[in-house]
């Protein structure tokens, strides 16, 4: 049978993957006057007095909020919330597989921005962070600033930081490999939306040589004008040499080709002129910007893709459940730089002897989600007074 | 231990009283293939294609959410949203324990109704139907009509609907053992909130040959002049000999008493002065209009309360976990009238062989929500054609 057709039967098999249960006992009348009236009133008095007693008494600490608007849902873009709703239940899947954090998806009916923000900040005090998920840049970008400033819960977008981090671990381990340092690289980035200008971002307070960004009208450069604006932004901390062109041009000497764009986009003759021990992540999913042989031929010295398929899948299911996890466990206030840094590193050093096809845990290595969880929370800790 | 110290403690061991829990294996990576991507695309695509089958590929159709502002919760008024979290979570688990419907907390950060409304519309699609929770009136009656009439999944708000379902279910059979006929009898509610005007529409609807309906200021009556519609509109189908005065002028010949008001309003004296077999229903929780004992001195013929220590416990847990798991089981868009009628009498009709002390069912008889689930589905199939 095809995934497809299997995929379909069983979702159908499942009725929604994913359940809410009760953790309290509800049999005897007791358990009832315990886990309702009257006893139930204690608790909600005590979070009356100090709302900080909500992570003491109901699942909030523990407790994600997956959210979407539906306007990026994978590859399929704006299929609408509740067509996107199979992908945020699976994502709540994974939150509690990989971390036994509990996520629960939320679909939200328009695409006006304000009326987002607005929705997310007046359900926020239901959850203990927000994983916004599968919204469309440069929508998403507002979206997550403005209610990192409006709530005191993590914020996160899957889709820019977790893309971002996962990235970051399979570089640290490839520079490795390659014998470079991150400050003397320059890595051309194609796909300049969410997870494109968010890895970027990441590496540069990373602390990068340099970043050529491309969208799919070539290198973002100073002194073009841009309607959007994210595109200005980056334009402004990117290409040093403020270099222009194509992904050809951008290529010519990089050490490192990171695809979040489309497939084939990249040849064999451009990685060949690359640096040498050029390292190739081509993730567009599931047809990668080039396929891995194709790299190799072209001389890549490490390839990595977002399939399961080939060898380094650069996945982002190794970040989102720790990251939240240690972010809960603190009760961090936001995720911060320094904590997805820290993922970053904690995701690398899972892999103990790297080695060209093997620089990135595979996908179902449970154990990377508490090292990135342990990693977050110190991150938090160290940059915050108690 | 006092149930208060218990009660708290158990919430602190429980850390919260829901959890989100994954219905599909996530172990091997091909299980990934199938919960998420790739294969997740194909249930995405199908709902994309048409919008019913969301309810075939996500969890949806088992889905009810709990929504509060916190205006009125339980007898502690509007303690706000988070501190009314372990109410609501409490009620989810009463969903899953008596009707194996999931249901998830939501508080929302607003007392504005429009935004209210206008929230719980955002979010809806994640969910198969809306259970609103302890929202203050005469806000709670805006906030649910409007989300009728813009929402085509069940909307109910228990504190009204819940309420008068089993008052409904307890009043049957009391009237079997006091050989009347609602038709000819008048009942006299204190309290004229959510519960109070519910209770009076229901039985109203049912064809009770009159209600006398008091809020604190006393009997509500045609020609006075009210600020809060709700009264007026009350006003306009209740009391039909448009007395006035206060509870012992109401009830001067009354049949019923039917409190959803304030600890010790009703006295023996009062309760003499009622007609022959007299039925006392004292809600108020956890002190009644009049103690069972007291009313019983008084000639009452039935007694029930809100309390799990005397018999009678007219208590609306028999009533949303069953009416939902119906409205769900065939996809109703409303719940109407008629689905309520036929919950209560699903009700009345599990007790085999009432007497005056046994009108009810146990509060923890987990086989009334099945009953009530079916005759909800049968009467809403019955008033509408498939």
């Amino acid at each position: 049978m095809s995934i497809k057709k299997e995929a379909l039967l069983k979702h159908e098999e499942w009725r929604g993957k994913i359940e809410v249960i009760s953790r309290a006992p509800i049999q005897t009348a007791e358990d009832l006057t315990l886990a309702y009236t009257p006893g139930v009133a204690e608790p909600c008095l005590e979070i009356h007095k100090n709302p900080e007693n909500a992570y003491k008494y109901t699942r909030r600490g523990n407790l994600v909020a997956v959210i979407t608007d539906g306007t990026a849902v994978l590859g399929l873009g704006d299929i609408g919330g509740l067509a996107g709703m199979p992908v945020m239940e699976g994502k709540c899947c994974l939150f509690k597989a990989f971390a036994d954090v509990d996520a629960f998806p939320i679909c939200i009916k328009s695409k006006d921005t304000d009326e987002i923000i607005r929705t997310v900040e007046l359900i926020s005090d239901s959850f203990g962070g927000i994983n916004l998920e599968d919204i469309a840049a440069p929508r998403c970008f507002e979206i997550e600033r403005k209610l990192k400033e409006k709530l005191d819960i993590p914020i996160f977008h899957d889709d820019q930081h977790g893309t971002a981090v996962v990235t970051a671990a399979a570089l640290i381990n490839a520079l490795k490999l390659a014998e470079k340092k991150i400050e003397n690289i320059t890595a051309v980035i194609s796909g300049a939306g969410a997870a494109g200008a968010a890895v970027a971002k990441l590496l540069i307070s990373m602390g990068i040589g340099d970043i050529i960004l491309l969208n799919s009208a070539g290198i973002l450069s100073r002194g073009k004008a841009y309607t959007n604006d994210a595109y200005t932004e980056m334009a402004s901390v990117t290409n040093r040499k403020n270099i222009t062109g194509g992904l050809a041009d951008a290529l010519k000497g990089a050490d490192v080709f990171i695809g979040v764009s489309k497939p084939n986009l990249v040849t064999r003759e451009m990685v060949s002129t690359m640096a040498d021990k050029a390292i190739v992540f081509a993730m567009s999913n599931p047809v990668p910007e080039i396929m891995p042989d194709e790299a190799k031929a072209g001389g890549a010295f490490i390839v990595g893709t977002g399939r399961s398929d080939f060898p380094n899948q650069i996945n982002n299911v190794f970040v989102f459940p720790g990251i939240f996890k240690g972010a809960l466990s603190v009760r961090a206030k936001d995720i911060t730089e320094e904590m997805k840094i820290a993922a970053a590193y904690a995701i690398a050093d899972m892999v103990k002897n790297p080695v060209p096809d093997y620089i990135i845990p595979k996908a179902t290595d449970k154990a990377v989600a508490d090292a990135v969880a342990k990693a977050t929370a110190e991150a938090y800790k160290k940059s915050n007074t108690y």
